[in-house]
């Protein structure tokens, strides 16, 4: 069909999380179509990004310093630590600008299935950080699905005698969200943690 | 949020066709994870495409060579040319395997909302390729819109005495589709071009 460096690019792109096939080749036809404004903005902003990020060797987190711009930052307070699973949901976090302690990323979750296991976590370094003291709240900021859950219920069984407190996100009703388009469990246990107005 | 470089990339990673921010942070953090297997090979995919891809200087194709692929083989049938917008048409005709004459990329519509006259499309090569002989047959496989059709009939006129025959894509009923889920255009275009069983 189209030359063989084209189809290269097309099967890169379609292996990008997302994209199909279809995008794909929508997206090689509009780099091919726009060198100076797509195409080469693409490659240098890849090239440097290959290049200068790094994962922080304290938190887990991606960024071009080492640690990263949040464990380096002598405002963000120190004592409480956020467990997330991946830098997606630290960048989540990071959106709402209602946290404002220090993060550890986990890199996933525990998954027997998967064969996923605490020595495949980051879970040894978020102990030596607790232990190392100074910390005195941990928060586990975990999916809330079986596995997310277990994971918590695991990390939390680590920590204990540290002395931190250790607390996860509420669960409930959805900001915005209606009931009827509710699942059966996320009703329940906003039943169950109602409180009084 | 994250780093200058991540961002950055997400940035560019936004403008291409069919991204938004969440998805073009989503294909950021899956590049940085992978870096051997998805962002270096993306990298190279791209460079590689930008040093070798051109535009066919017969038919406007992409390709690595020129004339394209298409246009220098010789057991396509010269006789033939299919007239399309873009090449993204070009390769969905040539995926259907039912042409094997040649093409010719006008580069878009005339669109006097748009600005676009006829100065701005590939029709004079298109004429030069008619009058210079040995083109019998020209179809043109534009967009079934109203840009698309005056486009065409625009396209018609100017290749009126050059003796090639002058044909456009039918319009009807999609192969596999439901009448009730029909415009009712299209359902009166199929039923003006009835033909007998």
């Amino acid at each position: 069909m189209a030359g063989t460096e084209i189809e290269a690019l097309i099967r890169q792109l379609a292996k990008l999380p997302g994209l199909g096939p279809r995008s794909a080749r929508r997206i090689a036809l509009a780099l091919l179509k726009k060198r100076e404004t797509m195409l080469d903005p693409l490659v240098r902003a890849l090239a440097a990004a290959a290049e200068t990020v790094k994962i922080c060797s304290v938190c887990g987190n991606f960024d071009s310093q080492d640690p990263c711009a949040i464990c380096g930052d002598p405002r963000r307070d120190g004592t409480a630590i956020c467990v997330v699973e991946g830098v997606s949901d630290l960048w989540a976090m990071e959106r709402t600008a209602a946290f404002k302690g220090r993060y550890h990323v986990t890199g996933g979750v525990l998954s027997p299935i998967d064969g996923v296991g605490p020595e495949d976590l980051r879970l040894d370094r978020l102990l030596a950080r607790v232990k190392a003291g100074g910390v005195s709240e941990v928060i586990l900021a975990l999916s809330a699905t079986v596995d997310g859950q277990t994971t918590a219920h695991y990390i939390a069984e680590r920590l204990k005698g540290t002395g931190a407190a250790i607390s996860g996100l509420a669960h409930g009703v959805p900001v915005g969200g209606e009931l009827d388009y509710l699942d059966d469990g996320t009703i329940s246990a906003a039943l169950k943690a109602r409180r009084p107005l």
